[in-house]
């Protein structure tokens, strides 16, 4: 799917990047949630990018790639050879959990689901980018501080949760 | 105060190490807490590190600084003359909010003071590396998700703050 | 390309990742040569990652491109639209040239096309790791100090350098 | 040494920040060579800034501290114990050979003692970013390329490599 002759050539901007963020070890609801965010950015040819682990980023990789989708993991290690196995584009950062600002930085949206504490470090860095985070089963940051309703939003399936993302595309910064 | 005849060659350990975190734009309150943050751990002979910027941070390394402290300042940008005047150690990282992380490792032990976005992925990068932060008025995370509640402390004065963070030294890695 | 039916599954270590290094700003003879290189990556069914800006960057990532490769851009900016045309994957990283270790720990092997100091960073970091470096009119390190031979491979032609880094292919680290 | 009455609130300019780099492992020549350099940042008031680990670094550090200098440590792992421990304040970066990117940007100027491939690293981004490096039987790099020659300085001695750093401070960027 990353190729398309129709659209060679117009940069970048040709896909939008919905970035993936959730916990490495999660129960089958979380999971299957994962699996068809991951299958509804490739349905939407949207790339997809994660931390490239297990958990929510192993499960929302493989709904990706069983659907001609493409997949980028942004590892915490430097070896490209820890990536799950449905990561297509593994990068090896090196720099520990400091590679969710990579995978904030990249992408356009995010998707959170469930999560604990580094995921919570990913929303905050998204949102201190003015980045949207739609998220489901997730933190609830409405009671914890003040927090733009725009840019977090809770969705109650994965196909509102793909459609509330990719409606917010911003253009260059 | 770095220079200490009695401690030399007992290596870093020997002194603690406290991040401050919080916004760069405050109100006087904020600000005024902050600086005896900074007072207190100056007083109590620990490093203080933060961002390196103005407001809390800015506030914190005075109240260090005048106190005979040593300050700390981990930079977002490439330029250490970006550093508050009260900064004596700048570190240009050039990382930009990426830069979070390296505060969160240095420190033993973080205490925040307000703070919006930036400050919460702080908080939750520290919460992921099992490190306790001490709050003053900020992010009520025991309401959005599940928080240990021996490493997220409220505290309601800068004097709690620093003792309930000193208290919290966990040795060697 | 990088979807292949007969490939699924077998995780990211399906497809060789060759890194391109070299300067932004190149005359035509270089620019010609690495256009050559990225082209040969393609056809060798191996993924190119490089800065993916300009220069060297811009012509390996077209010659790929239009040879139906996968080409990745580790950025130095914040902003995945600062990629060039040919970049299909941007990652955004916001390190600045400590980008550049990124790029180094995502290659299996790297090409050098030329290039100035930026370069030589990545090809001191590269042989740092025990990655192999071929290199075409780039620095003859061999005259500055102890330089492994077997790492450290100079090319004639855009051909010898890819098939001697191709060849060079470590398993799991 | 890091604080001074006379000089309080004048901001991170008034100390010059003077980096060392060099191998983790060395012969006694370099060692004592290192200490020397060490010594005589001290000397000059200056704050020592280096990889905080051992050998070079720990000999510069062990100079700088025993004559009442300042040693700050940029760490590759998450772990300020880490430190060898002549290092007043480590710095936990968690990038691996990626910290040195940091070590480079705090640097004003920077003195190289021997060293392999890490330190040429360390070397192309100072002069990537137009920062001196003084150099102490470290990489003949005018024999590889095009260097500028009032970048990248030779010395023959401790007092020579100290003299031409200090006598290079480029004011805020």
């Amino acid at each position: 799917m990353i190729r398309d002759d129709d659209i060679g050539g117009r940069g970048p901007a040709r896909y939008p990047i919905v970035g993936v963020i959730g916990g490495s070890r999660v129960d089958e609801d979380l999971r299957s949630m994962a699996y068809d965010v991951g299958r509804l950015i490739a349905e939407n040819d949207a790339i997809l990018v994660c931390g490239g682990l297990s958990g929510v980023m192993e499960a929302a990789c493989q709904g990706a790639y069983e659907h001609d989708g493409v997949t980028v993991g942004i590892l915490p290690s430097d070896d490209t050879y820890e990536a799950n196995p449905y990561v297509q584009v593994p990068v090896a950062t090196g720099f520990g959990i400091g590679r969710n600002t990579v995978i904030v930085r990249t992408a356009d949206v995010l998707i959170a689901v469930g999560g604990s504490y580094g995921t919570l470090s990913e929303i905050a860095l998204a949102l201190n980018l003015g980045k949207r985070v739609v998220h489901l089963q997730s933190w609830s940051l409405d009671q914890a501080g003040a927090v733009d309703p725009d840019l977090y939003v809770e969705a109650a399936t994965p196909e509102e949760a793909v459609e509330r993302a990719l409606e917010y595309q911003p253009g260059p910064q």
